[in-house]
């Protein structure tokens, strides 16, 4: 049998366990010529192979139903769900989206990106199967590093409640992104040390039954495992050890670095490109580190992505009892921050955008309501990012701009934002919140002021008259070409820097209105809720004219950045268009 | 002795055990006095009587400090630090608010309102101690139901990795506001039968040390207790017995009306005065029942507050397994109504405004990304509701609305909501949220639609020309109101009920722009990131004039519901001078 032979799980269910066995060499060889060449989630899939074979050998999919946590470790499943072609065909390789997706198959249930949502949303098919009286297995596949998150606490507080079958896998390679922190894992590796004997038992404590399978690739273990829960009457925990990145040299070396990859040199595991440009993840753990030295109050805090900081292994070593990573555990993230302040501390939490919406209510509750000066560096909050539908980078602004008291910053460019960063790092007063200006570094050169307590004082970049152009953050470059492009036009357009995306300068705006008809807001994020209906909302009553420019209030998935911009209208000879048909 | 004598912690520091135990008595009984006269939360208090005494007889605080989660249970430590006059002097009782608050004592760090932040937040001052260098005892003092919420897991996984002192009470009253759900519950029980011996230990599965304490009400035995830990250095779980509604008997019997209740008679424990009217919970959980008869797929989900939608003792016993409770765990209830929408079942879940707040990224991923059509009823989510800082029901609009795919419905009285609710019910479309109009029930009379698939199609009550009222949800009677002194004026205004916050009725506002010169938005909560700022947008390059009506970005505590409004502008008087001003 070959690869191209399976077109869904029917076609393994005769297999005997060295056909097997095979089956999972053949899987594996394929997924790393794909991606070798194509980049992708590459430790947990090689981890997961033998069991992604063994449950749909055991399980009846779509009867029995598989929910991926994550499910960044779902492209086996995806291999032998009528997907194969996306993996062995490189003309085919963006059939399939990274993360499961109904859309491809009906053996997918959700989109689903972020961790810890698994046994939750799993949880909820087994109440419904109880409700409507149906049928099957219900199986979570959660990975030891998301049970750091709250909401999979919650799923399994829940679970324990339910009186009906529920198979809940604990795929345990004893790695998150990085290296696991929190209590919970001093438990995982005391389970996996007595062979899931040990009387201390979390899930146990927890009140759900427990199994351990120690060899978590190994088919034959995992085959046999599954059949013995299968049909069970009650929730179990099945918990399974895995070796991330499995067979894979390389990748079981530095399980941190083949989490994520771009494409590399199959043979010796190095990156096909290795960009020499600065990033701004790095930028900041070098700053943040001369910092520390400095004042020892300093903190710089993840929630499990310690690399988007740019703290690799090594900086963590040298930043010590300075450097915090809570796990992925974002309201553990902002709250801790919000104490740390509290006590004297000087904390700096960095985040990617759509990780954060996870503690709105402690950037709310915990830190604003409080004041704290806890300082929030907002990564990848851009339409430049991210373009998976569950990563999307343009909902940060209405996130954090609408809750009263935090000061949300977008710098435009690497002097500003280190500037900006300085300040709020100094500052003792105010919840801050950086927007880092896009995913490349953009260096002008410029000067920027040190101090930003003027609070809501936008800068004028350029006054000029009639067209004034409010370009925030990333979009300030943008705006510099729309407003270029008005003089070749004869429109000498003001350019204004707004600083702030949570307030506005209303003394600049209403000093704007004698002399501007039209006002022009570039925003790198979805309109509703932002930055620029604040600004129409200001000149509703007033007879300028304002124009306000970002994305749609969507979701949208796998999209091309330029295209994306395109439709939004958020190109200068766009925006200059409309600007001239305003000016009538 | 007298209370009156008590003035700082200082004062009961040289009292020996009889000595304190008679002022716990002391204490018990003024606090029921006021209590009986201006309500509050009860029975949390009253179990913490003894415990509050003993923990300031043991630490000094500021030095020593105490982070209470929830913080309704810190009356006694309000008394004992300085604020006892608000307590035993009828005409001081509303000089302290209910909840912990820096801007009353030194001695109180955070205000906090909402449950499970407690062991984040405090961990966030042991962090600091352990950066500054500092000193003193750090306490955080969680209930057990507070243990259901994700925050506290993160917090307690987090506090393990800790290495210095960190003392976390757990005040296990065997009840949440309701009684507890989920599996951790079972643990808590067995731990209590066990007198703590128990090998199977949730907090010693999560990494930490741990102590048992039967007698959470004797003053000897929590003495000893505090002692024991005092300058302990590692983070240790104390877990203690209390009783809720300790030393009040209707309150021990009747521990759930307890909890949070009005002023009642001492003798009998009834409660002052009963409403006869109507209540949107009541009337909720009415319909939910009667439509659980006929649909057997359809449940009620509540986050550990089932009375918010009228779901007393007797109707969760008859809605069975068609209610479900997750404890406080708004994350899991999302997540799980997704799922449960998913698998073919109709969830509706109730939950207060500002606790929806812990699920944005369940209502953006889980539900909404996903298009599973489960109905969330939003309760108090209005300027009329509470008026805690830790509770305010104004942020909901920008935070659902700005959301991609949630429809998001906003009914102006009691026959809309129950029109839009069983639209919501019967359709399979979208994620719908609904508004329940204000908190007081508004009968109209009129016939509403029973469809409102027609996605943003506003409603217009009354076609006039010049001026435009959109007037959404609760504040639709102020627009009426706001008509019909326009009317007076010789302006014949048109009146527009929108029906969704979530998006605009494009065609509508266009003609609306062909004759109007004027548009006024009303809604019931903050400016920035709602309503109003959309149709401002939307009008923002035409000449129509447009002012939106609501609250601004702010937080307030205790504000007066009149004055509020008043300050806002959103008084009908207020609103006709400015469109007078517009119209020139």
């Amino acid at each position: 049998m070959t690869l191209q032979d399976i077109h869904s799980p029917a076609d393994i269910k005769g297999l005997d366990m060295a056909q097997l066995q095979m089956l999972a060499t053949e899987i594996r060889k394929a997924l790393l010529a794909k991606l070798s060449r194509h980049g992708g989630h590459i430790g947990p899939n090689l981890g997961m192979v033998e069991m992604s074979v063994a449950m749909h050998y055991v399980f009846d999919l779509p009867t029995d139903k598989i929910v991926y946590d994550v499910s960044h470790q779902s492209y086996v499943h995806k291999m032998l769900t009528g997907r194969m072609r996306a993996f062995v065909d490189q003309s085919h390789y963006d059939d399939v989206t990274g993360y499961t997706n109904p859309d491809e198959s009906p053996t997918d249930i959700f989109k689903i990106g972020h961790t810890s949502t698994g046994v939750s949303l799993a949880g909820g098919l087994v109440k419904a199967r109880e409700l409507t009286g149906g049928h099957g297995n219900i199986i979570a596949v959660v990975g030891d590093g998301s049970l750091s998150g709250g909401e999979a606490f919650e799923g399994l507080d829940y679970a324990a409640t339910l009186k009906s079958n529920f198979i809940i896998v604990v795929n345990d390679n004893d790695m998150s992104i990085a290296e696991n922190h929190g209590g919970i894992y001093e438990n995982l590796r005391l389970l996996r040390e007595t062979d899931g004997a040990s009387q201390c038992n979390l899930f146990r404590a927890m009140g759900l039954d427990y199994r351990y399978v120690a060899g978590g690739n190994d088919m034959v273990a995992l085959v046999e495992a599954f059949r013995a829960v299968k049909d069970i009457d009650h929730p179990v925990v099945l918990h399974i050890s895995t070796q991330k990145g499995k067979g894979y040299a390389p990748a079981e070396a530095d399980k941190e670095r083949f989490h994520f990859a771009g494409p590399f040199d199959l043979a010796t595991g190095r990156p096909m490109s290795v960009s020499e440009a600065p990033d701004y993840g790095a930028l900041t753990a070098e700053y943040l580190l001369r910092m520390m030295k400095e004042d020892r109050s300093i903190v710089a805090i993840t929630a499990g992505t310690p690399g988007v900081i740019g703290f690799t292994p090594e900086l963590r070593a040298q930043a010590g009892g300075q450097f915090v990573d809570v796990g992925i555990a974002e309201q553990e993230a902002v709250a801790l921050a919000s104490g740390i302040a509290k006590g004297g501390g000087k904390p700096f939490f960095g985040v990617v955008s759509s990780f954060l919406q996870r503690a709105y209510d402690q950037l709310s509750q915990d830190l604003s309501i409080n004041g704290s000066p806890a300082v929030i560096g907002i990564f990848y909050g851009t339409v430049a990012g991210m373009t998976d539908v569950t990563h999307l980078g343009w909902f940060d602004i209405a996130l954090i701009s609408n809750i009263p008291g935090i000061v949300y910053l977008a710098p435009t460019c690497k002097e500003e934002y280190f500037a900006m960063l300085g300040w709020a790092m100094k500052q003792n007063r105010y919840p801050v919140a950086l927007r880092v200006p896009g995913t490349s570094v953009v260096e002008t050169g410029r000067m920027f002021p040190d101090d930003y307590s003027d609070i809501d004082s936008y800068a004028v970049a350029r006054r000029g008259e009639n067209v004034a152009v409010i370009a925030a953050g990333a979009f300030f470059g943008l705006g510099e070409k729309v407003a270029d492009v008005l003089k070749d036009r004869g429109i000498d357009a003001t350019l204004i820097n707004p600083r702030f995306l949570s307030g506005l300068d209303r003394q600049l705006l209403l000093e704007l209105a004698t002399d501007h008809s039209v006002v022009v807001t570039l925003e790198d994020g979805v309109l509703d809720g932002g930055f620029g209906e604040k600004v129409a909302r200001f000149y509703g009553a007033m007879p300028v004219k304002v124009q306000c420019y970002g994305i749609k209030k969507q979701f949208a998935d796998g999209y091309d950045y330029k295209s994306m911009l395109e439709a939004n209208r958020l190109t200068a000879p766009q925006i200059v268009e409309d600007v001239m048909r305003m000016l009538g």
